[in-house]
């Protein structure tokens, strides 16, 4: 019996400790091809290369497994690998990460690691986004490989359903053990910013981005609450961006 | 009376076309604040710029229009503005736009134009991105001009939902007199790509995308269609990416 076909990416680049996670846990089960950025990608959100040129190199970082490293965004990894890598090739799943920080909430329109998913998803593929709540490059992440691997297990055993991407969270090591793993929606919750101001030595202003999370859910079917208590978060993930409920109102409101 | 705050960006950059036009129309109504990026940054999704610098530069582009040129992204300038910029000052809408290009449909995913316009409604501001389905740079859009003006002043008049912003896509002037506006849900389509291998002069092989549209919508509710037949498409656009209804097929079918 030949084994799935596997395709991991991520959005820390191919060298970052996660995306080894995903490489160990992912060929214990599958047939595995890696094509992910030769450089950090975070916050590229859905980003993609137009109007310029894509490389993509070969590289044996993984020994023996089939790796590309490749300029573009997470989003350019899959397309690439989809249409010109894997071309003609039945992908089984596409695994993404795992992210070195948390990707909950409304992160998930930020997140290079979800773009890949999503962008799996459009095409047609199971897929999953795996990230760690935890932005230590080095973080201890041994105690998320029985979930990894039971989530890569049943994504290949059940499918997902057509259009969706799973968006997995996991607690960091420091919160103690996993209680195990919830469905959840996406907790509505924001970044909000200070830009804090500075000046170069040639007398110029700039300005780093400080982030601060602020949390408006109180509910307790969200993965902020499940990440909060312990639990591994799952939120199924579409890209209908279409506030459906509001079409009628913006028919009756608007004089147009 | 003092006239309602609206803050203008877009993706193409502070000298494109189409941020003109917003500018010249939106100061008609308003008091008008431009924060832009300094260089296009099409297809740039819901990037942020995290662990780098941010540049702002005040502009004269648009005369006595106060006006900022920002070395981010689209998402970035609006919070740059929000958060430094109009610090402390109730911003009655933003607006983005007008891109060099059509939005539609998954589009709304890569487009740094509506991304600047859902980083305003996830930060709680009225926001409309708007875009023309023509890709040069110069391209001719003076037939809009009473459509962006009527949908400026009716989301001034009668607000937008919390949480909603809107995707306006306006037809080609090739296409002739435009029918009126539709109030449209995105259309099932994606891009679907092609990777066009070429050698340097080096020897060394690198790609261009190209990208080729499949709609496989056949409704007569969604924003392709609209657009076909020639009509001005708003779908009202959410950043809740949870596909609710697949929560509970989740939780029955997955052994977790």
């Amino acid at each position: 019996m030949t084994k799935p076909l596997i395709l991991i990416s991520n959005d820390d680049g191919i060298t970052s400790k996660g995306i080894r996670k995903l490489v160990e846990i992912s060929k214990k089960t599958g047939e595995v091809v890696v094509v992910a950025p030769d450089s950090p990608q975070s916050g590229m959100g859905h980003a993609i290369t137009v109007g310029d040129t894509l490389r993509l190199r070969r590289s044996d970082i993984f020994g023996d497994i089939e790796a590309y490293e490749c300029s573009g965004t997470p989003a350019d990894c899959v397309k690439l690998a989809k249409h010109y890598v894997l071309k003609q090739r039945k992908i089984d799943l596409i695994v993404s990460g795992v992210n070195h920080g948390s990707n909950s909430s409304i992160s998930v329109l930020y997140s290079g690691t979800m773009s890949a998913a999503i962008e799996g998803a459009i095409e047609g593929c199971p897929s999953v986004g795996f990230s760690l709540c935890d932005y230590d490059p080095n973080a201890e992440m041994d105690h998320i490989d029985e979930y990894v691997e039971k989530i890569i297990k049943e994504a290949l055993k059940n499918g997902i359903q057509k259009g969706i991407a799973l968006n997995v969270n996991f607690p960091p090591i420091q919160a103690g053990s996993i209680k195990g793993i919830k469905i959840c929606r996406q907790a509505n919750a924001l970044w909000e910013e200070q830009f804090d101001e500075r000046k170069d030595p040639y007398g110029r202003r700039y300005f780093w981005m400080v982030e601060n999370f602020v949390n408006h859910d109180s509910g307790e079917d969200n993965d902020e609450w499940a990440l909060a208590n312990n639990y591994v978060s799952i939120v199924p993930c579409q890209f209908d961006m279409t506030a459906h409920h509001a079409i009628s109102r913006l028919n009756k409101d608007w004089e147009i």
